[in-house]
């Protein structure tokens, strides 16, 4: 099918086709529905004007980019989205050579925009890159370090401000609501009333030159913003109206400037339940495509919402317990708490940066800030993190979701790297807790401990229940959970511990292994660990973070610190690879880490 | 003395007093020169208008801040300016109770404004977070992730913007335009020109008109960039009066509301040799000050003019070669690259997310980007390495300047996690030269190798000169320098090679130890150190960086996964601790890690 040979009432119909498509696989595997349902028409209009087999389409996060994927040759895989071995649900060159490039953090299409800019002007070749950003994104301090250049050097390039009026939840920012109030026509107004004081001044004939002057003023204000960094702007325009759509594309195309265009669109369109301003389905699990009930797998409760919980407890009775999020409240639970304590508790949208440094103020000014972040993310607060809160030893706790594998997200979400990156830090100390109770404990040691401390958890819910007594957490106090009689342990952190018992549970009848929780992995309970060298002699480590710089590499250098060289290390954590996509127990399988391979490679080692 | 019970001239008399101790001593010890005297009159008028014992004093970056040192209690220290043990060339809460916050890197002072504005709200004080962040800070995406929240949510806070018209050198980006044609009275004429269309429908008496409404845009439009952000605007003020200074400050300060005080400074203002925008009159070492001659010690090339030069050549023989730096022109050597090919080598300004990005998009398209950036900064663009150059392994190139310790810049600067948090990452290989051949031939090994590669060099000069011949760099080949006859090796990475050399010469005497550069840590070169462990056992590792994380750790590492246990490891590398400020030999002393402490330690040691 060549889309640019299509007429309007073709376009459409193949907008009403993508759409449906995009439902009934959504509605099966779970994915981002909203944004992508919203941003059909936009992609069919990108598709139309530009090529892209030679431009570079860019996707902001990419929540918006099944469409692209269903019309560059991946209609018949479609079902495969997000699971193992399937289509990605972001873009991903290596999927295919449409997907300019990987997308699952935000902020980013600008700079790409402009570095394929430059490269292109080099190259002297035909090409402009076309970029799709939501207005989220554009909270993200990345987004205007671009626009900053961008406006100054004026590479040609057409970004298309996808503007929902909402990120993942709620509009947050000067700029998301400068955006709402262009679209109610208030910044108009507020204009209008500044030129109305000039007209006090005027002759007769008034009200005609004031018609003049607000159609005037229409052409000069909206972009004004973006006019100022030295970008032009188009828009707003229907973001559901194709016809104005492959009009404006078109114009923007042909300006070889920097152009801004603002579309406007409504999430979740085309879809009765999803239609509008619903976090609830920006990411979602599968559900009842009739009547848009969400297909609940019977599950524990997941740690984020054991956070959100206690948290919601721990904030009523210390009232110097404030937090962040980065635009996650309901990712990471904290939207019951800042609806509980709006005064205490803030959604700063997608700004890690900023998000870090705020708190780390707060803390200065004698509050204990719980800043809870996804492992993945924390990555875009490190300079934040070592600069304004480690040099400082301030009080100030990161509770860190999404630790270890995350399942369908893949590559761009995988919580691998905390551990290794936190740690060559100095003054914050990490720990992990196992279980629910472990959670809460955790918690609350968080809260006690003063200077910086990181925890974390997993996606979903702990693999263990109540299979072990969970104590209060002591600084750099691990646990022993089981003695046994062979010269052999597992030496677990954070979750993995489950894994460690099933292991365990699964040698049982062959090898009667000690079962160790670090709790702790700086610092290390050296004590524990020194007993535990004498009576075993191989250490097994099971933990959800990369090998390089991970818990058996911190293992290592200790035994070496402390002179003990009989002792043998093993780690079952992550190889030096990036992680793909996919259901977690088969990417645990596929990684060769599952409970039952690890129980093997176990019996052959022994 | 009560700053608050001068007169008008008796302030002016301070700020000469002032800014003739900071000529003296800067001249004497080096430092930041001329955006401490441009400041100068701001600092006191922040002084007399606000309460530095209650209202947090924020400076970004803190370049500026020398004239607040002294009016707190540092006039008799100051001699002792960025010495070891001496007052810190920043703000550093730990030297003063003044000083509210750590300022090293740049653009956090916002994120801080807003966190102290939310605390004292909580609080119900009567204080209000003044902070001053210069134009240059500005590009910083964070500085807008929080000026988009405030904006928002309207806590009062005064924001001085000292607007020299530069950061470190050249201003660079739109909106660094868009103020200096504020001043200059361009923002007024493209305005009126656009007025000037509506004027075409007026009756007659349009001459009338047009004054007026050319005043009342006046009024409107100055700060409109800053109002459509949501946050009051008044100036721009002259920065050197402090008259309109105090008036200002005092109106800002009344309007419990986010202000942008937009303040217009001289750079280096009241010495003559650096008034103006010259970037080599920033951050400088000591001078005379009747002359402006720079007192130039007698030094071996530095590594940071190796790689200009180097790189220049290598830029004109491979046309693909392209490049960036954050700000740091002269800082990282890339201004002789921007000069000679201003369409393939960039200054970003402030914007290290940005610049990897942008690059990463560049090298899609087939170019060999050279980041160049300091080890410090790299971890403000470590999220941005991860998700867009090493998931998809371009092509692109790392060179991290300021690698280990960098002397009187102290706890912000120092260039220690580098390995550590990269070491992490899949697909980035990672090498170090030892001296300027091999600086030369790691580039290129760097030109030739297609993926991502980090290598890492000194502040200053390599402590080797042609002591070794400089080999080849191969992907994952270390070298054995010197094998010596007793079974303990000295292993080396990059710069310390030249400190392990002093160690065994120290030695040499009673131990002869063999000498190992490692070249790379990642891949480590499996085959050398599987044979060297066979006839050394004792393995000593001299490195500028972490402890943890580091080169000794990952050789533990090394060692386990080899399941080799009869050879130990004792590393010299950094504590767990941030390392002060200082000349970096006493530093090193301080830390325990000259080449006099490391011989003594072997030879107790064996």
């Amino acid at each position: 099918m060549d889309i640019k040979r299509l007429n309007l009432e073709e376009l459409n119909e193949l907008c009403h086709k993508l759409r449906d498509k995009i439902l009934q696989t959504v509605s099966k595997n779970g994915g981002h529905l909203s944004s992508n349902i919203g941003a059909v028409e936009i992609i069919v209009a990108m598709h139309y004007i530009f090529d892209v087999k030679k431009d570079p389409f860019i996707f902001d996060v990419s929540h918006q980019s099944y469409a692209h994927k269903l019309l560059t040759g991946r209609w018949d895989q479609f079902d495969t989205l997000r699971k193992f071995g399937g289509v990605s649900g972001y873009t991903k060159p290596s999927e295919s050579k449409f997907d300019y490039f990987i997308a699952g953090h935000s902020s980013t299409s600008i700079s790409l925009a402009v570095g394929a800019a430059k490269a292109i002007k080099l190259k002297n070749e035909d090409r402009i890159p076309v970029a799709i950003i939501g207005d989220g994104s554009l909270s993200g301090g990345m987004a205007y370090e671009a626009l900053n250049e961008l406006g100054d050097r004026k590479y040609p390039c057409v970004i298309v401000l996808n503007d929902n009026e909402m990120s993942i939840s709620k509009p947050i920012g000067a700029l998301s609501k400068y955006l709402s109030q262009m679209m109610a026509g208030q910044f108009y107004q507020k204009f209008k009333g500044r030129v109305e004081k000039f007209l006090e001044y005027m002759p007769d004939g008034a009200a005609y030159m004031a018609r003049r002057m607000e159609e005037g003023i229409r052409l000069i204000t909206p972009g004004m913003f973006f006019e100022e960094l030295g970008l032009e702007y188009i828009g707003p325009v229907n973001g559901h109206d194709l016809s104005s759509l492959l009009s404006t594309f078109e114009t923007a195309k042909a300006m070889r400037k920097p152009v801004i265009v603002h579309v406007q669109t409504l999430k979740g369109k085309g879809y009765e339940y999803a239609e509008g301003y619903l976090a609830g389905w920006h990411g979602v699990g599968p559900f009842d495509l009739k009547s848009g009930e969400f297909i609940k797998k019977q599950s524990n409760k997941s740690a984020t919402a054991i956070f959100s919980e206690h948290l919601l407890k721990m904030a009523g009775e210390h009232s110097d317990i404030v937090g962040v999020t980065a635009a996650m409240p309901t990712g990471t639970g904290l939207d019951a708490l800042i609806e509980k304590f709006p005064e205490r508790f803030w959604d700063v949208a997608i700004a890690e940066q900023h998000a870090v440094t705020s708190m780390s103020a707060m803390a200065k000014e004698g509050f204990k800030p719980f800043v809870a972040i996804y492992s993945t993310f924390m990555q875009r607060a490190y300079d934040q993190l070592i600069h304004d809160a480690c040099i400082q030893k301030l009080n100030i706790t990161f509770a860190m979701d999404r630790a270890g594998i995350v399942g369908e997200d893949g590559e761009t979400h995988q919580g691998a790297f905390d551990i290794s990156f936190l740690n060559a830090i100095p003054n914050v100390v990490m720990f992990a807790p196992r279980c629910e109770t472990s959670m809460k404990k955790a918690m609350e040691f968080a809260y006690r401990y003063k200077g910086v401390s990181a925890f974390r958890y997993p996606r979903g819910a702990f693999g263990l229940n109540d299979e072990f007594e969970a104590k209060d957490f002591r600084l750099g106090k691990g646990e022993i959970l089981i003695k046994g009689s062979a010269d052999t342990a597992i030496i677990c952190y954070g979750n993995a511990v489950a894994k460690g018992l099933s292991v365990r549970n699964l040698l049982k009848d062959s090898l009667d292994v000690s079962l160790v929780d670090l709790v702790f992995v700086k610092p290390l309970d050296k004590e524990m660990l020194l007993e535990l060298s004498k009576s075993c002699k191989k250490w097994y480590i099971i933990s959800d973070s990369a090998k390089k710089g991970g818990v058996g590499e911190i293992l290592s250098a200790f035994l070496q610190d402390n002179r003990i060289y009989d002792v043998s290390i093993a780690s079952f954590e992550y190889n030096d690879a990036f992680i793909p996509h996919g259901n977690t127990a088969e990417v645990e399988n596929y990684l060769g880490i599952s409970a039952e391979q690890i129980a093997q490679k176990l019996l052959l080692d022994n």
